[in-house]
């Protein structure tokens, strides 16, 4: 059982509340810079209580979670974000700046307090600027009250990430210049934080050092006994790359992703695109002599980083002991149509899975396109490049401040309909904005996300895409424009996966179907860092008159100031 | 006259304002990053309305500027100082963060509204980590209202500054790193933003590009005529050198520091502290066929750093004609007799300055040392290292938040009284701290600096301190450990140089006076960007109680949050 080390990655104090039946967990995270070298290059990442990844955080059906949170950076705000954790009546601790709270000072302490009421793998990360691209983020794990429909001997749990030698920060302001200042492939693939960097190709005038002996660029470690069966969480944090995870040797039959059982499916190697988890089960079913490589490679992108590497490990042979062969290749990086079939197989469990309304009152279309503002780089949903305002939009809508963000709604559709979705824009310009789109509460909303060639000819990207506050179920992919009269009849209303996150393919579309049903001001935007940094996202807002008295300790910054500050 | 360009550097507007008699000049600044190359390397710089560096803000005695800062960086927060300038009646707007006001967030303006009381030579800058050292800076001048007790025929001004190529916020990290992460001796030095880099040692891996004829790093030209007299105004805005000037076959006569004027000086070269501002007068009167070398050179560190290098231009001469013989060399680096008899030469102009009062109320003996704690690198006086809490001092005191700070003052005198300043610490552990002296309103306060060795055996630095809200007299520089008992007695009295910034030599003391008579909290420390933010720095406090209504919008951080904000 690898349960145990949770146990000490927190100071974890079960508290009586009052207020629910669940338990109460108590962490203090203080978040700082640190000197780490996750792929044997020393950087500084962004620790918590000194550790990179952060601690793993666990609990029960119905707990209460507490993180209180101190800032100890010198200059950066920060926020975390508990994804896929609805934040039912904590709308204002879903950790988005400009969304759910201002961004909490350099200096300060603030206190996350929600509950978790759906059993699965979650994560959690920095959700300003780019800082979970600096290191910011752990695993957030929810047992069930009861059983789980599928058994198992033993638990493990990683989270896949790409990772780069130059800052997050360095990255965000040259993601936002002009000229675009791009960061490039990544130099390595992390496990659980872990990967290895050829440091012979280190420059001489790099002045930190880069170390291949490093104990925290050694390998991941998987425990497992001969003929005992594992489940292994996985979640993918990656700021840039869609990742394809295999154990060499072993089958993985997936059973859970973000939350939500599957119909079991056996699969060789696994897609993981950025912002969502899975639950695997594997049987150490292979000659107890040796030891495996798990591996991880890039999907999607002509691949320029080596593949990053774990070790499953049969006990009792020494972890050290490398493998005897090397990994089998993951699919080829542009074999879109196994990542599609492979996305298609995965469909709920019968019986374990509420289904989706038969229909939908409203349906909202998002082209989603590479633009220019001003010569700057941007992403743009129907033409708009998200940009969120310094008053977050919960308190803002909550307790009605003017002028806090722009109160005509962005476009349901986009617009020209006979865009052509197989060529760079002819109009390459967007427009910035900070419009929501206010749902009904309660109703049944559709978003088909609708994809389109870049500003580079003949280039079409994934685009992971996250719905906070919610799971929605997908409901199909396509390919090329989405044909509304068509392709709804070929939905699966029967056994679609419920999920937080969904691939939107290179010039395909992808159908998704929510309810709004939790009230508060929630962002649905692409997972890759840098592009919901330039602009990709929309938000959302339902039943703001249901939202709770927001607590003081959210606000303070934009409009917020004014509103509610009383004078001396 | 050299006058006009400030005319074009700013939205200047002469505003009819009913509170003061002064005009108003009103200023809209947008703050962001920005590529540029100050020395031939192009990195991302803070930039306001897209240059660097800054804006010259200029006014007459008795105006008010008002400066709308508008914070477009994505993740940043801002703040802006106005070095020199005393902030009667507005402490608010001093610039300092956790000291006068709330750090302006990414995304938010605020308004900016002083008058300037004193004509002289100033410059602003940014106060928050480092970001001073990040580019964000400018000259802020301000003419008499009648005459000055010089005369010159036009005029020039330039900024001093040493500059790197890794960002300001990647040396704030590695500041606050345990292990320490040093950036090294600057690159290059800069004469008004201008240097000039040798790119051939670029590595080919570098992803900026490197190009010595580009533009922006052209020398900067002080355009001159024969036989003209000009005052050539100097701000030095470092991050680490002490620096020194010159201008290749002319003389400088030294006339004005810190805002008063000085007794002429004539001198060959000019030592030119952090946070320190002159005016010197120089006559073009060399061969009219050439140009000449103004250069600037490290002093006080073994220079790693070449020779800073900017065009005195004899018009009609081609600006781009270089001079043809190189510049004299800067007095050696360790010659520090050299430096202290330049600075006890500058004496205050008879009759044109205030003299000190006789006695003093209080004296303050603040020992300067090196430390470390918890293992991390830091600066302490009296051993306590300054970690400005989240609130900003002036909110907390003037309206009685409890728990804001330490209100413990920090002790007047070093303990033990016989350390010994000739070597490392004996116990290099410091304490973190953020007590406040608090002054009696309108008292007169002694503060000797006294200088130790470092952590480094046979090692002591040059600190230039800079008071805010107030100038100080320099009433004496000492070799040694201070003797309470004989060196006042050897104080200046007469005609002391009334400055807000002062150099305290190596192993050596600094005595200063100066009247408590500005109602607000005020910072007091080195004015090397990488010792304040390590700790080395005080706070003082006068008339508290005297201090207006604080602006809302310098609040809504820490415990002012929870202090002023109603509920909904």
């Amino acid at each position: 059982m690898e349960r145990a080390p949770w146990l000490f990655w927190g100071v974890v104090v079960f508290l009586f509340s009052p207020i629910c039946e669940g338990k109460v967990h108590y962490h203090k995270w203080k978040i700082n810079y640190q000197s780490w070298a996750p792929d044997c290059m020393q950087v500084q990442v962004i620790s918590i209580n000194g550790k990179y990844p952060g601690p793993t955080v666990r609990a029960q059906v119905g707990d209460t979670i507490v993180v209180e949170l101190d800032n100890q950076m010198a200059t950066e705000n920060v926020v975390v974000h508990w994804h896929g954790i609805r934040q039912i009546g904590t709308p204002w601790n879903d950790g988005t700046p400009s969304m759910s709270q201002c961004a909490i000072n350099s200096g300060e302490t603030y206190i996350y307090r929600f509950v978790v009421e759906k059993a699965g793998t979650y994560f959690y990360h920095g959700h300003y600027g780019l800082q979970r691209s600096a290191g910011l983020y752990g695993s957030l794990i929810v047992d069930p009250a009861g059983k789980e429909p599928f058994s198992y001997d033993g638990e493990l749990s990683i989270i896949l990430n790409d990772w780069w030698h130059k800052s997050a920060y360095e990255q965000a302001i040259g993601l936002s210049s002009n000229p675009f200042v791009w960061v490039g492939e990544p130099h390595s693939l992390l496990i659980e934080g872990r990967g290895k960097f050829n440091c012979t190709t280190v420059s001489a005038d790099n002045s930190n050092t880069c170390n291949t002996t490093h104990s925290q660029c050694s390998p991941h470690v998987l425990r497992v006994k001969q003929g005992k069966t594992y489940r292994l969480r996985i979640a993918n944090v990656a700021s840039l790359s869609a990742l394809n995870f295999l154990i060499q040797g072993h089958k993985m039959t997936v059973v859970e992703a973000d939350g939500h059982y599957l119909e079991p499916v056996e699969v060789d190697n696994l897609d993981v695109y950025s912002g969502e988890s899975y639950s695997v089960l594997i049987t150490a079913n292979q000659d107890p002599a040796n030891n495996y490589w798990a591996a991880l490679n890039v999907r999607g992108r002509l691949p320029k980083t080596p593949t990053g590497l774990a070790i499953l490990n049969y006990l009792p042979n020494p972890s050290a002991e490398l493998p005897t062969s090397p990994p089998p290749p993951s699919p080829l990086w542009n074999d879109f149509a196994y990542s599609k079939a492979l996305a298609k197989k995965l469909v709920a469990l019968k019986g374990h899975e509420e289904v989706p309304p038969r229909q939908s009152h409203r349906q909202l279309v998002f082209l989603n396109t590479q633009n220019k503002i001003n010569g700057f780089l941007k992403w743009a949903i129907n033409n708009i490049s998200l940009v969120p305002p310094p008053t977050p939009y919960l308190a803002a809508m909550k307790y009605k401040i003017r002028n806090a963000y722009d109160t005509t709604p962005p476009p349901d559709v986009y617009a020209p309909r006979n865009y052509n979705i197989t060529v760079p824009p002819p109009n390459p310009n967007a427009t910035e904005g900070n419009g929501v789109y206010v749902l009904r509460m309660n109703s049944v909303v559709d978003v088909i996300l609708q994809n389109a060639n870049t500003l580079t000819p003949n280039n079409s990207e994934i685009h992971p895409w996250h719905l906070h506050g919610h799971d929605f179920w997908i409901l199909g992919y396509g390919d090329g424009v989405f044909d509304p009269a068509k392709d709804p009849k070929k939905y699966n209303l029967v056994n679609p996966p419920l999920r937080n996150t969904a691939a939107l393919f290179p010039y395909g579309w992808t159908a998704l179907r929510f309810k709004a049903d939790n009230p508060g001001v929630w962002a649905f935007h692409c997972h890759l860092e840098a592009h919901l940094f330039m602009g990709m996202g929309v938000m959302f807002a339902e039943g703001i008159e249901r939202v709770g008295r927001i607590p003081r300790s959210s606000m303070g910054c934009g409009l917020t100031r004014n509103k509610f500050m009383r004078h001396p």
